[in-house]
């Protein structure tokens, strides 16, 4: 119910706003694009979405610098960065979401414990904006979590 | 449990055959990629995915051609096949799934109910293989269902 309502308003937002999404996920791998398409009519307001779960996707799919990888990883603000740049330009949306992060129950290192999960979101003319998020429980729970963070912070950023 | 069993045995397919996996989805957004990644280990057989809900994003993605859209439309064993080859090619995978469906409750167009999804696979150095089935239900359940038979037949294929 919790989670109907969210793409509800989500679905709501986005036809209003007239913005349109792409999503470059990597630890919910897909988790947004699925849930904001559970509603009919999602095609007015989701482009695309690029499942970049290895960091050569991450590379060929949204132009992610390899140095980038090498020297912050993965799960780091300038690979949420570099993702969320690559998305909104490689694809006809106005606005894009970036997810990378540590689910879990492996993949923890040091500075960065399972639940560390890094935002990136670009509005067409717009600098890109990054946070880093901790979440709590399990690889479902720390995914989930994410998927909902995303969502709000998308509202809350085409709403502006 | 029936969600979890069923990526148990996927993963450990995928791991005993030694496959990794590049997702094409159009109807299910996402949902294939996002259900095998959740399990811990998953990126040792899923690549990366695709989510091409527009036309532009199968054409730009995938090299779906305009020509195929506008003869056969987006549902239809011609965009399943260009959408799995392009994604086999696009990517570093050793298999791939494409999925483009009519979820409902709109979108039915004639010959082509609700429930009509048009499912590709293809094994790096063989044909693709193409198939269209037909699922009863609400699009939440059309969508579940499609994911579903994409791992099972996923699995059936690299068994062989």
């Amino acid at each position: 119910m919790v989670k109907d309502n969210l793409i509800a308003e989500f679905a709501t937002v986005m036809l209003e706003t007239g913005h349109v999404l792409v999503t470059a996920e990597s630890c919910t791998a897909g988790g947004i694009a699925n849930w904001v398409t559970d509603i009919s009519g999602s095609s007015a307001f989701l482009d695309r979405g690029y499942v970049t779960y290895s960091n050569r996707a991450k590379i060929d799919m949204l132009d992610v610098t390899a140095q980038t990888l090498a020297t912050y990883g993965a799960v780091s603000e300038q690979t949420a960065k570099e993702m969320v740049q690559g998305a909104l330009k490689n694809s006809q949306a106005s606005v894009a979401i970036s997810v990378t992060g540590i689910a879990g129950p492996t993949g923890a290192v040091d500075g960065k414990p399972v639940g560390t999960v890094c935002f990136g979101i670009q509005i067409q003319g717009h600098e890109p904006q990054i946070t880093t998020q901790h979440f709590d429980g399990d690889r479902r729970s720390v995914r989930e979590q994410s998927i909902v963070f995303a969502l709000q912070w998308i509202m809350q950023s085409v709403k502006k």
